[in-house]
């Protein structure tokens, strides 16, 4: 069994300050990359029918669509809102052809201290979606963020975590792993290696993370400019069996949102074949 | 058997930005406070000897002394400068009459992106330390700190990693349980259950966690003001059969420490009444 070439997918969030979704496109493309992930907005905003369109003429490969989630809210009316919502995201993701949906689970709801009962909230929103992705055959990636994102962006903080949420929902589900998020955990390799034995991996996000970090939602590192041992995590995962591609997440305000986009992608190219691949 | 009254103690990071040590002390007896926590900077600032005889003269309790630790370094002679400095630590709480030593860890050594290795000389360090710390029966307290911090502070950042390194460690070692740095944790209660079972829980350190949060150090909130559940973590951390001191610690550049200290104090004191206490 041979594995497969390496291959980078640019995530369309890191070039948001500068592209679209078709300049994006065009973009990568210029660099010989035709994998991306998109987000919702960027996909409304030129039309589901015009992208899914763009992704079919050029041949893209789509490593995950962002995002669905979301799903604590204080009263049910609002629950169920979230939930309506993650079934058209669903959709989407379909018609795009996208590897999975990924998912912020989200954090407290109102005003809420009560973080088990946030967690209820979201496995009982992602049983809810479920049964709709599963006749879609969209698998469903569940993102542990950052515990620094648990107040109020997602409750769900460790791979381990999202794995034991996999276990009680069945077939259908799965789990992204973002280094930025999960590179601190003192059980990483193991949980990855659960993972792996669970053939719940569906997607490797890499970024970087800078010491000082100055903003906590977006001042992300490129690769190499950080702490993370990018080239070790992707030894773990690839060990897990994971060979899939690696897809850049820069959320990055002040530095990389604000440079040329063509400067950008080349340099997440670059600095992913320094410090990201493996052997 | 009864259990004892809650007492509060006030870390002396809490009004920082106004009073010394001899002041904050004045401000903690005007308030009924006899349990405070000092810092070696504020020590050292009136001196060990002067120090010593005001917590003598008043009665006061030392819920801990902050701190030790910072093991990880780039070379061994960094290392031995950090174990030696460890080891005055010790003998300042002893001469204090400290509950405790805490210890922050330490993050990443000079440019590693090793956080395995880091964790290893964490290990090394605080074995180093602890015949003396035994000797002068000084109980060492990890304090885990949020994974935000995992890079530059502390690379131990689980209640649970914590408590295997006493396990590792042995008699003389345990964990100074601060809620803004494990209230995201999904095996908290676990976590909390297995310090108390091995009899390892030395403090139990409150604050609250904004929404948002605007700095990653010095934006800590007051109790009431956050997401926290400090009422529901104290019922984990009695359950588990501590039933010492809470200690108020907030950094907080943009607000707390720009206000009188008398004020900070008896908010910090009311706060404590609403928020915190069980039963």
């Amino acid at each position: 069994m041979t594995t497969p070439p390496p291959v980078l997918s640019m995530n369309l969030a890191t070039t948001r300050g500068v592209w679209g979704f078709a300049e994006a496109v065009e973009g990568c493309l210029r660099a010989d990359i035709t994998a991306i992930s998109p987000w919702r907005d960027q996909v409304a905003a030129i039309g589901l029918a015009e992208a899914a369109r763009i992704v079919q003429a050029n041949g893209l490969r789509l490593t995950g669509y962002c995002r669905g989630g979301m799903f604590p809210a204080a009263d049910a009316a609002g629950r169920q809102a979230a939930i309506e919502d993650n079934l058209r995201a669903i959709d989407e993701a379909a018609a795009l052809g996208a590897d999975c949906l990924v998912l912020v689970v989200g954090g407290l709801p109102g005003e809420s201290r009560d973080i088990a009962e946030a967690r209820r909230m979201v496995a009982d929103g992602i049983a809810a979606m479920l049964p709709h992705a599963r006749a879609c055959n969209m698998p469903l990636a569940i993102e542990p963020l950052h515990p620094m994102y648990a107040a109020d962006r997602a409750c769900v903080n460790t791979i381990d975590q999202a794995l034991d949420l996999c276990v009680a929902l069945g077939d259908g589900v799965g789990v992204a792993i973002d280094v930025y998020h999960v590179w601190w955990d003192p059980g990483l390799a193991a949980a990855i290696d659960r993972a792996g034995r669970m053939g719940a991996i569906l997607a490797h996000h890499i970024c970087d993370w800078l010491v000082p970090t100055t903003d906590m939602l977006l001042d992300r590192g490129m690769m190499g400019d950080g702490v993370i041992d990018l080239r070790g995590i992707r030894a773990m995962i690839e060990a897990a069996g994971f060979h899939g591609p690696q897809e850049v997440e820069i959320f990055s305000a002040g530095n990389w949102w604000k440079r040329p986009g063509d400067d950008v992608v080349a340099t997440c190219k670059t600095r992913w074949q320094e410090h990201c691949l493996t052997g």
